[in-house]
């Protein structure tokens, strides 16, 4: 059994071959653009620990953690275009670099080769795999229709905002970690158990995610610190806040939502914390996270091989980048 | 065994039945609004006749077929984006009636979709069917860009525009039948005449086109006639025309392709004529045509069994729409 830095470092290696022809250069090399920006493949990495949890690896297990890693990126091009994102960790977006039809038919070939991927997973499991594979597809394009549907919408519930943070991003790490089980070969509970550890980890991930665009460290963060505020990102502090202003705070509140000025963000910061959205944000992050590892006791197999996925949820709601 | 016409009817009250839940409604309403515009269905029902050639149907030809048609709207839903296109069969495009993300996200989750029906094949079948849908789908993107390449392009060669259009549309005509056939439980090699008969009719198909785009009767042809003439499309005739003009005309057809007057189409029609482009065009269609016929021809069943396929060609060659 392995870490997360080792199977990062070999799913890495076993990525970074070409998976694309040479031509035609304008629809291939936009692809290998963004395959190579990287990133830390936790979804596909999470799919080799999760058979590693079981058994040696089975020898479809780097071609199901390829395709999971494609789909992603597939995600990731598509949705920059939506959301109009010029940069991503530090690069231009493919729309960007190139145009939106180059992005739209590179996310599309990405996809399809995604499942070139699939198609070459042993007889015996690949049934199983491709119809989850092809359920959470369809759940992450529905989170992503309901993200781009709660900008229109004045008022978002905390309930809907989960289950879109659920389908958008949380339905790939489960899914990802219960392939992994399936190739691992084992019971039907315990994939079922790795699928609500991805999942919960998922959602304390992004609540974590939405409180450090607010309260990270601008050195660490990674990200421009305060870009949810500014856009007025419907975020779990948002959805936290806009139920709990008093009558004092709301017409303060209201305002800075139409407001576009230099002071915005220092003053959405301090009625988050007069609402005490951050200290409520924490303790949510806190209960998904301990759902997650309920979960993950629950798997029936000895508690020293799971030693690797705990580290690997520390690791996630450690981070400060 | 059964003709196009009951095949197109069956295949079309299997299809209108709900690929999609509700929700979320912006998703899904606006595939099920183009899946419905219609047209011919011509490459699922070449599917299902290519299985009815050897055998039964198979029980999971319904499901490769519906694969097949939601696979090629994908394909027009994220073509007419990039296309511009505003109307598809005299209706709004998605992108036109939405939007361009909606156009975008509706597209994968019809792609996707088109995988859950594959993935409920037999297991028997599974892999060899995906593997050719896979090979077929990056194909036809591979045409698509060699398309949009082509318009930045001085000059096209007729041997890269028969590979764009190969790759564009003719390979999808010819994996429909060959994934029938295999459905069919034949021997490889007719398969393979099977698919040379798809990938020859589908380019004889393409030239008719350019041609009735230039020469056809505008009250059957159903597009715009000369629509290619004015957007200066690289089509048969034009690559034709482009290598064949004289010292003489060949001023008048520079000139041509800046113009954007009324008299541009009746001009370049004459230079058409004047090269002998056109009928050229209909002499190439006709080897195309000859070429699909001879690989009918050789799949081994008897003659009789092949009616249908015949009629279907000769239906696709002799339409005015």
């Amino acid at each position: 059994m392995h870490n997360f830095s080792y199977w990062a470092q070999a799913f890495s290696k076993h990525f970074s071959e070409q998976h694309f022809p040479a031509q035609p250069a304008n629809l291939y090399e936009p692809c290998n653009y963004f395959l190579a920006i990287g990133g830390k493949r936790v979804r596909p990495v999470l799919c080799l620990m999760a058979n590693d949890l079981f058994d040696e690896l089975h020898p479809s297990a780097w071609q199901v953690a390829t395709a999971i890693e494609l789909f992603h990126n597939f995600t990731l091009v598509h949705d920059d275009i939506m959301d109009a994102a010029t940069l991503r960790r530090g690069l231009q977006t493919v729309h960007t670099k190139y145009n939106v039809n180059t992005a739209i038919l590179g996310g599309d070939v990405m996809l399809i080769k995604a499942y070139e991927y699939l198609a070459k997973v042993q007889p015996a499991v690949l049934p199983a795999i491709l119809h989850l594979f092809n359920t959470t597809a369809t759940e992450v394009c529905e989170g992503q229709q309901l993200d781009v549907d709660f900008e229109a919408e004045q008022e978002v519930s905390l309930e809907s905002y989960i289950r879109m943070i659920t389908l958008k991003t949380s339905v790939l790490l489960a899914a990802s970690l219960e392939m992994g089980a399936m190739l691992g070969g084992t019971s039907e509970g315990n994939r079922r158990h790795l699928y609500e550890f991805g999942k919960n980890l998922g959602i304390a991930f992004q609540i974590q995610d939405d409180y450090l665009d607010a309260f990270g460290d601008p050195a660490s963060f990674g990200k421009e610190v305060g870009g949810d505020i500014k856009q007025n990102k419907k975020t779990f502090l948002w959805i936290h806040t806009q139920a709990q202003v008093n009558a004092e705070q709301q017409k303060l509140w209201q305002e800075l939502q139409t407001r576009k000025d230099a002071n915005k963000i220092a003053e959405v910061l301090e009625l988050y914390s007069a609402t005490g959205a951050d200290v409520w944000c924490k303790e949510l992050q806190d209960t998904y996270y301990q759902k997650a590892m309920q979960h993950l006791e629950a798997v029936a197999v000895v508690n020293a091989r799971k030693q690797h996925l705990i580290e690997v949820a520390q690791l996630l709601m450690n981070r400060t980048n």
